[in-house]
């Protein structure tokens, strides 16, 4: 197989995670017989301060004639005071709604091994296995109008129809896969969008009734992945909600630095990106985890490549890499020593 | 002192909780020579069975005519298919909005004898000691337009500048009383109404140069009340976001069921209820945790009524209960054999 990428590092730790994630993929490709061509382009801060513009056209280009992106992180104290359109976040919001990068999948699972770091207790976090599907290009971050004056301001939440089936369809398809069971996060009791969502749910339930399906409010959801988190399968929620929630989730197992996301549309092009952000206090100091990333090029072998025994071997290998007891420095216990991201990402390219 | 209060016991378990927390504010009056006179309305699910309405004219008059609001709880599956108007829950949206109750004050504090129920390490959550100041009558919850057709739905978020000074105000005043600390939370990198809230902030912070003003996004301190809750006193947020976190902290340290709450305008007349819901499938068990309601009597003495020191004692009464090792069937551990409502109750008269 040849496929194309477009490698946008981006800030903070970004250039380095991404590093390490392109020698696990030339790796892979090596050893499953794939030529993976990379291209590389700014975005964020790096592209401000290159091109005044968190997603120049060059960007845009370049991403458009290939067959996936792979995007490191982004933002930064230097651009915190920038208007809101040289922010370095306006380039990934940007990139998205671009693309129709509708759907966001941010899996989280418990590493038995990581389960000292996380702040539940072992017995609650050590069964989760989770997958929030996230709509990601509708809702209040895109609505009109939106509007600021010193009197007042006003947000938009906005769904259409199509925008909502799509995004469930893609999570019944998802817990079809998984463990058939799917729970929807709205807030039926206040919102007509919620309101719409939920009818929607219930329409297309028809067509998978071999998935197990409920809906439950957000505020209750927020309770219940701290509470029993194990309880849940494919989670599907909009924009907003998916933001808070899969932050949310993303610390119950101690792992936050491990876990990787995929925004796609509906032919397989996609976004993969660490869930962790640019850390700029530990950037350029060679700590950085790269674990989060490297799964992240697992997501984009399996669900924008269709290459399911790829990614299935890079999860083995970060897996054992942990079992075998290496840890970079976010994740090392007392008695352990840890390793530099580069150690660390060697100790993965031997395991492949 | 003499004071009118109005008890709404609502739905479920809402009856017997507001039972047991009458009783302890009777015993309250007759220590300290108070008189509290009780008059009962509808509310919700029983409000609409009897008069077709979640909140009857009935029941907003009497309530004028008080100088607080005492309430169980709304809600049930008996009411869940209802039309949007016709729903429990409905009543207290629109009791907030009718009296202005614009400042939700939801405290959470580790009790050392429930920390066996937490989900969190003891060490993480032990030190808890917040209080999240939630904006009660703005944003999504009344915005218009809002809409929802076959082909699409829409909702508003809007906020005046002066909804946003006062309950900003607010905060800043309580953070003055408790440990000089605010956490001002927002999505400002993506809506104009969060843009707002935090310029508004940054004004305000100028008369509080004692309190120590921190801005940090929703998404962000929906993973730090889980990784590092000990680290906040007060936070302050908009209407959504507020109901999301508020709900989140209520489990962190396995006390949900002792968590009260109070929902105030300028003027200090509010209406007190607790942060659980009608639990209907342990209703008329007479097996309802009253700890909150209880607790929510102490708030409404404190800031209806200034009595710091009759709140007090409620307070040192439940923590004392607690600490002798006293449950309801909720937080009993296996070893402990657990009290009926009246039983928990009888331990916190027995103890003012
Ligand atoms: C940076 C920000 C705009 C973004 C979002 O809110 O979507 C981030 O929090 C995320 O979840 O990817
Ligand atoms: C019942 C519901 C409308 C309400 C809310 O969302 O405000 C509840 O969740 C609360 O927090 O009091």
């Amino acid at each position: 197989m040849e496929k194309k990428i477009t490698v946008l590092p981006g800030d903070g730790i970004g250039p380095e995670v991404v590093a390490s994630a392109v020698k696990v993929l030339q790796v892979i490709g090596k050893r499953f017989n794939h030529t993976f061509h990379l291209n590389y382009a700014a975005i964020g801060g790096a592209a401000i301060d290159q091109y005044n513009n968190p997603l120049p056209d060059e960007t845009i280009a370049m991403c458009e004639a290939s067959d996936a992106i792979l995007l490191g992180a982004v933002g930064g104290p230097k651009w915190d005071n920038n208007a809101p359109s040289l922010r370095p976040e306006k380039g990934l919001l940007k990139i998205r709604k671009h693309f129709d990068l509708f759907a966001n999948l941010r899996p989280v699972k418990a590493f038995p091994s990581l389960l000292a770091s996380s702040p539940l207790k072992r017995e609650v976090a050590e069964n989760v296995d989770l997958m929030i599907v996230r709509e990601l290009t509708g809702g209040l971050y895109f609505g009109e109008p939106r509007k600021k004056t010193d009197a007042g301001a006003i947000d938009t939440c906005v769904y259409s129809r199509e925008e909502i089936e799509r995004i469930v369809e893609n999570a019944f398809e998802l817990a079809r896969l998984r463990r058939g069971k799917l729970c929807s996060v709205d807030k039926a009791n206040v919102l007509d969008t919620s309101r719409l969502w939920r009818e929607i749910v219930e329409e297309k339930k028809k067509q998978y009734p071999d998935v197990e399906t409920e809906h439950n409010l957000v505020d209750s959801v927020a309770m219940k992945l701290i509470t029993n988190p194990g309880q849940y399968d494919v989670i599907v929620t909009e924009n907003l909600f998916g933001d808070i929630l899969s932050d949310e989730a993303s610390v119950i197992t101690g792992s936050l630095g491990v876990l990787p996301s995929a925004s796609i549309r509906g032919d397989n092009f996609g976004l993969y990106e660490p869930v962790h952000g640019s850390a700029p206090e530990i950037a350029g100091q060679g700590v950085a985890n790269p674990a989060a990333t490297i799964l992240s090029v697992a997501m984009m072998l399996q669900y924008s490549f269709g290459l399911k025994e790829e990614a299935a071997e890079i999860e083995r290998a970060v897996t054992a890499v942990f079992n075998d007891g290496y840890f970079t420095a976010d994740l090392a216990q007392e008695h352990t020593r840890s390793l530099s991201t580069e150690e660390w990402t060697e100790q993965v390219l031997n395991e492949i």
